[in-house]
């Protein structure tokens, strides 16, 4: 029944993979992003701490057969690497398709792990951030 | 002007450093946990992505000096650990010395990595939890 995973010789493969499945809604690419570990980790935006593969199969699947497809604009990455791990975080923007209205600015932090079977997440940590600061918004003088 | 920094020798060593500094508002026993990284990042619940080592000091500098006393309770921690990275993932139930009422729980990821000089904090990224679910809340019948 399983399909071939695909090997991802980077971290940024993963990351583009993990973006690219959750635009698209795809289940089986965005869980062959993930390592098959008992102890990865997804929380969603204001949402509970899952932990494991098969829980954050079963996370994915109810939001992506909920119907909405999101687009996301990364900005202001991070990272800190070192031969087995990269630690990344960075905003995101997200959108929903056919709506016009943003939704809040993400924050997100994402932990890749290189295995055997090559670069793997083992953490997606999402997080509302706060408005930017009134001195990055437009001006308004009245 | 620099005080010799403890060497820690595991990941557990840093989280109780951590913490204990976070209960005692205690400046530079924080700092000492913290990697002297340009790309380390802390977010506090619902706050901004605070990042570098200097601005994530002048953060806490102002959280401990605003002057409440915290009490943290940590739970059910996660942990994905390789020789030079470990990703943990833990419940933090937060009060504040001398006022009874709890506040909501936290969802925390810490990340430590392992350099020339022991084990450091690179990331921590706490962000308020939901409810807990209703099968978790003691019963009340009416």
């Amino acid at each position: 029944m399983k399909t071939t995973r695909p090997i991802f010789t980077s971290p940024q493969d993963v990351e583009t993979a993990f973006y690219e499945a959750l635009e698209r809604a795809d289940l089986d690419a965005m869980m062959a992003v993930w390592a098959e570990d008992e102890e990865v980790v997804c929380v969603h935006p204001g949402g509970p701490r899952i932990t494991g593969y098969a829980a954050v199969r079963e996370v994915w699947r109810r939001m992506f057969e909920a119907g909405s497809r999101l687009r996301i604009r990364l900005s202001e990455p991070t990272m800190v690497q070192n031969p087995f791990t990269a630690i990344q975080t960075v905003r995101e923007q997200i959108s929903v398709v056919g709506d016009e209205e943003l939704r809040a600015p993400v924050i997100a932090t994402n932990v890749y792990v290189r295995g055997a079977l090559g670069w793997r997440l083992v953490l997606h940590h999402a997080s509302p951030a706060p408005p930017a600061p009134a001195s990055e918004n437009p001006k308004t003088l009245h």
